[in-house]
């Protein structure tokens, strides 16, 4: 056995996922959408599934997709990427996190996380024999400490794991903190690792910003992005990487044997939603934050402390209030007693949790949302 | 970066259909079919996908899936898995071997791989920390010389990879080399981690031994299978793992890491394919043994030498007689100037190659075979 592996418990999405479904619990946990996805999408990539080619696509991808993500980032991002070259597309951001880091990571480089960090990160660092780094971030803002990011990098620093809107948080960095993180990439000749997967779920009118874009950074970013979380359709499971063409070539090598290749329906689905009109962007957004709205207005009628929540499917309450010093004895209670699931965030940290914070999914229906409300009610 | 994976080369599958492309040659190469799949199971998955369930499903996969596999299994080959413990659901078989390798295998485990090998094992095997120990394997037939099997085991051996079916041989392992694996294994608490993707592609009338089947293998077999291969769906990217609870576990914690979950709507899809009647595997069978017949009597008027084929996509030619000492350097030459994209089948050792035999797939339409045929007139 593999102790890096054999040694985990289950992935906490997993395993809360579960216990909803045995307690007939509401499931705010795991970060999926109630939103059965753009009808066009679906339509699309069914044809495609019933009267189109299943076969092998090239492992890179369908050129037609590879060409709709870098159009895509151009017009959303501002980016510069060739397709042909800079862009690859994996069976979701999971498999692109293992593929970047398992490529590009050799035994005994030094991996920069922030945490609260996903589950996903620390193992495939290990995995590839790279020994992490953590700087530790804390509530109620989750910032970066300048002094504690500069003395994570050494000398032997290769590279470092951004996830920007940063889940579970549901915070963005600000360009300050994106500034000093790429002037010292560029300064320790580091890759970032830009896990940007929430993008595309931003609110209140703000906007993403890719670290790629910063001066210094397009040869040194790998960048992530997942169509599940651009279409609320997380079963999908197509991501994309992208990167200079060094970079990107050792990811793809890696990418050939832990995948391979992505469903070709799917991919023409996702390439014909890359080039949906703004509207349906400014849509999205504007529903998840209503959603938002909704449950932290529902909770804060209950006497909830609500943390901000300016990006992803999540917002954050705090659990001390209520009575308890421990996220995960919450969650537990939640689940059994009053039949919610959520996520308690300690599971993000690999040392020294934050324990009285605990994530809640609001990209559900109203329905749920309200259902769910109910069933806290008299918790506070 | 990890020199295990940015020192290979891009993998030849993906290599040959890019020279194909390239050469506008006809892609007898990377093994896909002509076959579009079933048109029910590819209805019934579009119709998951347009109006169905499009989120995370459980990482272990759909439970009708899991417990169609264990039905189909019992049923096809007398296996007796249960499906709630012994049997998850991959992104291929592809991602099924990565967590299979790198969950099993620890740093200085020995793991035996018989050559010619599928060219995703030895790098999943050394990013494991795993030491290969070859067994190598010649023409015409391929098989296993005890001896050096004997000598392949030690003190330090944790596992044995076979391929049954063996791509690129087109060879099944006769029951006597099965049952002496099977001793081996038990003798020196070894597992077998069997890709068995090409079960279901066994011809006139041979049948497949699962490995797991045999005295003592139950609880220390990982059974890998692929829909892909069964329904002529290769893009699709379903693949299961079946082993026992204490190893499955391993393989999942791995897997939760490498692609966490496979898209819902084709895991219906193929969860409906598994309960086809007899009917259709026998059909499946009957018609690519006729794509075989056809294009080995076609060879063979040619002047061409093929060997055996009993089971997979594929039959194998040896270039010798055609003034070829090099495999690599007459694909080359065939898809280049003949418009013939094939598989040099010492790409699949990683020492002492064989150099004289050369894969070609059959599993496409009368007319790809003729007109491959038409252009390969002249070769001899
Ligand atoms: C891969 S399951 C996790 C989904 C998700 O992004 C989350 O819940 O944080
Ligand atoms: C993953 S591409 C290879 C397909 C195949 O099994 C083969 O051509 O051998």
């Amino acid at each position: 056995m593999n102790p890096i592996f054999s040694t985990l418990p289950t992935t906490v999405f997993e395993a809360m996922s579960s216990l909803a479904r045995e307690f007939g619990a509401i499931n705010l946990g795991q970060g999926f959408p109630d939103d059965p996805g753009p009808e066009d999408v679906r339509i699309r990539a069914a044809e495609a599934l019933r009267d189109g080619f299943n076969q092998y696509p090239s492992m890179m991808g369908l050129p037609v997709l590879r060409r709709a993500i870098a159009d895509h980032y151009a017009r959303h991002q501002g980016l510069d990427l060739e397709a042909e070259s800079e862009v690859m597309v994996t069976s979701g951001a999971t498999e692109a996190l293992a593929a970047a880091l398992l490529g590009l990571i050799a035994p005994g480089d030094e991996v920069i996380v922030l945490e609260p960090a996903y589950d996903a990160y620390l193992p495939l660092i290990r995995q590839a024999g790279g020994i992490p780094r953590i700087v530790r971030l804390t509530p109620p803002d989750f910032g970066l400490d300048e002094a504690a990011l500069r003395a994570a990098f050494s000398e032997r620093t290769r590279a470092i794991v951004l996830n920007n809107p940063l889940n579970p948080t549901a915070t963005i960095f600000p360009d300050t903190d994106l500034a000093l993180l790429a002037r010292l990439c560029v300064e320790h000749e580091v890759i970032a690792i830009c896990d940007e997967v929430w993008e595309h779920l931003v609110f209140d009118g703000r906007r993403h910003t890719p670290l790629m874009g910063l001066p210094g950074m397009r040869g040194r970013t790998v960048k992530i992005g997942s169509a599940g979380k651009i279409f609320s359709l997380t079963g999908w499971k197509v991501g994309f990487v992208m990167a200079s063409p060094p970079l990107l070539r050792v990811v793809a090598k890696a990418h050939q044997f832990l995948a391979f290749t992505t469903p070709p329906n799917l991919q023409e689905g996702v390439a014909y939603g890359l080039g949906k009109a703004d509207a349906y962007f400014v849509g999205m957004r504007r529903a998840y934050a209503r959603s938002r709205d909704r449950l932290a207005a529902g909770l804060r009628d209950l006497g909830i402390a609500v943390l901000p929540s300016q990006a992803t499917y999540f917002l954050n309450i705090d659990v001390a209030p209520l009575g308890f010093a421990d996220d995960a004895a919450f969650c537990e209670a939640l689940v059994r007693e009053h039949g919610v699931a959520a996520i308690p965030v300690s599971a993000f940290y690999s040392q020294d949790p934050v324990r009285n914070v605990v994530r809640l999914c609001f990209a559900k229906s109203n329905a749920t949302l309200d259902a769910a409300l109910d069933r806290l009610a008299g918790l506070a």
